[in-house]
C-alpha cells in the first residue's frame, strides 16, 4: 500500500519553504482512495472515544470528514463562511485567519447540529498554525460539546499549530508530518513510524 | 431503505416556493449513508459511459462528487472559486451566475486536470436553473473533453435547468425529482419510480 507520506514525496510540489502544493490528489483533484485510508486511519486512532460528529470546514475538509464520518456511521458538518443571508438564522460563529492568503473569515455552523451531548472530532486537510482548528475548537465549546481531538492529513510541523492545540490540551493526530520543506525537499517527522 | 424522497419529506424545509432546505442531511450537516446511496445509484446509471473523472464545484458538491468517484475508482476534481493568488496558474476559466444569491462567481479549474482524454461525469447536489451545470460543462469543453452527463442529487424541475442541459444533448440523471414546492409542500415528480 502506498502510504501517504509516498505519495506527497511523488507528486507533492513544494513552493517554498513554508508552502506544499498536494493539489493533484488532495486538496483540487482528489483521489478517493487515498481519502479512504486516511480515514480508516482516523477512526482506528479515535474509535474508543465515543465520536458522535466529525466537524470540519469548507471545502478541502470536506472530502476526509466525509470519509471519516463514513467510518464512524456518524453526521459530518462543516462550518460555511457566514454570509448576510445566514445571519439571521441561529448559529454559532468564528473568526479564522489565514496567514497564508492573509484574510480573515468569519464562519459558521447552524446550533441544530451541535449540542452538549456531541462528542466531536475535528478533520482537516492541512494543520499549520492551527487557525482553522482553533476555530473549529471555539465552536464546539460555543456549543458546550466535548472535543474528542484534531485529526489532520497533512501537518506542517514547523509550523507551531500542533504545540497550540496541545497546550488547549486537544489530542492532535496527523497521518502525514511534515519536519521542513528547506531546499526544495520535503522532509517528515518519524518516516519510520508510516512505513 | 429510507429513499432520499422520503428524507426529503420527513427532514427538508420548505423556504418558500423556490427553496427548499435540506440542510440537515445534504447541504451543511450531511449523512454519509445517504450520499453512498446516491453515489452507488449515479454509478449504476452511469457505469457503462467510460467515466475518467468526477467533476463537481465548491463546496456541497464534494460530499457527492467524492463517493461517486469511489465508486468509478476515478479521481474527483472539484472546480474552485478564482481568487487572485490562483490568476498565476495555467487553468480553464468560466462564471457561474447564482439566481438564489444573485451574483456570479468566477470558478476555475487547473489545466493539469482535465484533459481530451477524459470523460467527464458532472456531479452537484442541486440542480436548480442549470447555470452550474452549464459553467461545468464549458470547463469540460474548454479541456477538449466528453461529457458523459450530469448526475444531480436533488433536481428542482420546475426551474428549467434539466431543459437547458437536454437541449445540449446531456444526458441528466437525479435522485430526486422536485415537481413543487407551492403551498409549503414537496411534490416529487414520477414518485412511485423512487420506491
Amino acid at each position: 500500500m502506498t502510504t501517504l507520506n509516498d505519495r506527497i514525496k511523488r507528486d507533492g510540489i513544494v513552493v517554498n519553504e513554508s508552502i506544499l502544493k498536494i493539489d493533484s490528489f488532495l486538496n483540487h483533484q482528489i483521489d478517493p482512495l487515498v481519502i479512504s485510508q486516511i480515514a480508516e486511519k482516523l477512526y482506528d486512532h479515535y474509535k474508543e472515544t465515543g465520536v458522535t460528529k466529525i466537524l470540519t470546514i469548507e471545502a478541502s475538509g470536506i472530502a476526509p470528514a466525509l470519509m471519516t464520518a463514513q467510518q464512524f456511521e456518524v453526521p459530518m458538518l462543516f462550518a460555511k463562511k457566514a454570509t448576510p443571508s445566514t445571519l439571521l438564522e441561529e448559529q454559532y460563529k468564528t473568526d479564522i485567519h489565514s496567514y497564508t492568503k492573509n484574510i480573515t473569515n468569519s464562519v459558521i455552523v447552524s446550533k441544530e447540529y451541535l449540542s452538549q451531548n456531541d462528542v466531536v472530532l475535528i478533520v482537516d486537510d492541512f494543520l499549520a498554525s492551527g487557525q482553522a482548528a482553533m476555530g473549529l475548537i471555539d465552536l464546539v465549546k460555543q456549543a458546550g460539546a466535548k472535543v474528542a481531538g484534531v485529526g489532520i492529513c497533512v501537518e506542517k510541523s514547523f509550523q507551531g499549530g500542533r504545540e497550540e492545540l496541545e497546550k488547549m490540551d486537544v489530542d492532535v493526530y496527523s497521518i502525514s508530518r511534515i519536519a521542513s520543506l528547506k531546499s526544495n525537499e520535503v522532509t517528515f517527522v518519524e518516516e519510520a513510524r508510516h512505513e
